[in-house]
């Protein structure tokens, strides 16, 4: 394991021993300045070690989950040298020699592996258990995602990062209504205030102000179904949630399709369990998602004058299904 | 003022105050309740009082934020007796003899008011001064919305109930990430836990399993734009946000239109202030929106391989222009 003393790693590493995962022996290995931790796996303790450019030599498989430079610098040698890497940054998730997975969508796609298999982004992953299975039963035309997106999605500090601006707003929240602008607390992780706030961020904006977190919900789920020219409209937005993402999904299809067919296929797919309880009003939201394997879906719905498209409502555990669990799912259809 | 010691209440005295409305005499009414609170207007001391049948006798307006019940118990006869009345509440809105109305979109609609005229919800207020402008210049086809809405959307008891849970949760912000499910603080405004989560709340669903405020949004939109078929695809979400509600558009038009063009339509519309600024890459967050009364729009764009389509992401004070500044416009131009 690569990256093994951050959010995803520490989560991998529950999801091999929770799944069983046959392993003779484990290397966990991170960036220097984490070497020397300690990290529990079935009972006994094992020390994180500086990953060198051949700590990989003579493993079976890697799971990577430490950024995108640390991915590319490392993952094609160990690949050449017959470690299959799962790699759960950006880094060779758009490569075409590289099949980017979700086991339950496309595992076909394990088939023309080269050492390198990417993981899916966490907000693609979730869109996807939601309308994959619809793609497959009545073929995607359109598909429009706004996301929720918790801060675990950036890691233990994007926690840190709320926490801390919660803290600081405590007591005040009745003035938020008229607030001092000036006088919010703002992180170095978000860059605007995102406790008690939403976050529609842009970083690195592409040509159409595309963000490339929306770039990548278009350009993944592209490949994934393979459906080179699907429409997809994507905004992705931080909300002040520690776990668990969230997407309001608009799709469009070839075919007529309501939504106890819906219903019908989603609950019958592998990962993910439907939500309804008309009598209740009960429906998905990212802290039920949390701490569980399934992704939930809910609010399917008509739209009035249309019989080929339905509104979707899912949440998934974005360190679990969005990450650690995929990843691991990936490995283990590898060696099956 | 019929509701006068709501947070809506609240912010309307505000509103009346710093637009300098002509008042010759000021009434304050709400339910037994609230009646004997004092409130400050203009330097002078008021006392709430109770409100009966004829309380609103000899007044020239009335202005309504005491929900349904009340408005539908006490304007009609108002209105009778010559009191214009402008409602906050969902009571009349859909009424074909009711003018619905935001002024910078559809101020021509007063002129037919017998007596009451319906402020919109605070949802469609936000889209609408967002898509209303676009709408006029290129004509809507369609309208996706997803709405991340505030607590204070539910008044202060909303407020409350996130502060409180808040308060409960500091601290344990890391166990989230595998929360106990069984332990989470839930409350009595929401049913479910607002704080670190998002609720695509379902209550009064109808046959189409729509919530009644999704509902609110589509036919509130058609009423307003005068466009009785627009297709309307509607998710509406509370956020762990105090004050200000955001919402994410997909909108196509009969004709193409870009970002630019669109950047050019609300820049010269009043009332909203385009947020673009690619540098700094910049974006309206609610907590931007809160306390101020323009509408913020922003993250503008284009959608691969359509001409004739557009992503928004609005955020509105849904206190200000979301109720209350927007019954007082209402007032103001039945006054002009």
């Amino acid at each position: 394991m690569v990256g093994a003393a951050g959010a995803v790693g520490r989560e991998m590493i529950r999801t091999l021993e929770e799944r069983r995962f046959p392993v003779d022996e484990l290397g966990l290995f991170a960036t220097e300045r984490s070497a020397g931790k300690r990290v529990r796996f079935e009972g006994e303790d094992h020390t994180v070690q500086a990953c060198a450019e051949d700590s990989l030599r003579g493993f079976d498989l890697a799971l990577f989950s430490a950024g995108s430079a640390a991915a590319r610098a490392i993952a094609p040698g160990a690949a050449a040298g017959g470690t299959v890497c799962v790699d759960n940054s950006s880094a060779f998730r758009m490569d075409p020699g590289v099949p980017l997975v979700i086991p339950e969508i496309n595992a076909e796609a394990l088939r023309d592996h080269r050492g390198i298999v990417a993981n899916p982004n966490c907000t693609t992953i979730t869109a996807l258990m939601a309308a994959g299975p619809l793609h497959r039963a009545a073929g995607l035309r359109q598909l429009v995602v706004s996301s929720y997106q918790s801060v675990s999605g950036s890691g233990m500090k994007g926690i840190r990062e709320l926490a801390e601006q919660n803290e600081k707003l405590a007591g005040m929240e009745e003035q938020l209504v008229a607030p001092d602008h000036d006088a919010l607390p703002v992180g170095d992780v978000y860059g605007k205030t995102i406790a008690f706030n939403v976050l529609a961020f842009q970083f690195r904006p592409d040509e159409l102000d595309w963000s490339d977190e929306e770039r990548k919900v278009l350009n993944e789920s592209r490949k994934i179904l393979s459906a080179p020219e699907l429409e997809i409209a994507a905004t992705v937005v931080r909300v002040p949630v520690v776990a668990g993402h969230a997407v309001s999904l608009f799709a469009t299809f070839s075919r007529p399709i309501g939504p106890d067919e819906a219903r019908g296929v989603l609950s019958a797919f592998p990962g993910v369990q439907v939500v309804y309880d008309p009598a209740n009003a009960e429906y998905p939201t990212p802290l039920d998602a949390a701490g569980i394997d399934d992704v939930l879906v809910g609010r399917i719905r008509a739209v009035d004058g249309r019989e080929d498209a339905l509104l979707l409502f899912a949440a998934g555990d974005n360190l679990r299904k969005g990450a650690a669990l995929n990843a691991v799912q990936i490995a283990e259809s590898l060696f099956a």
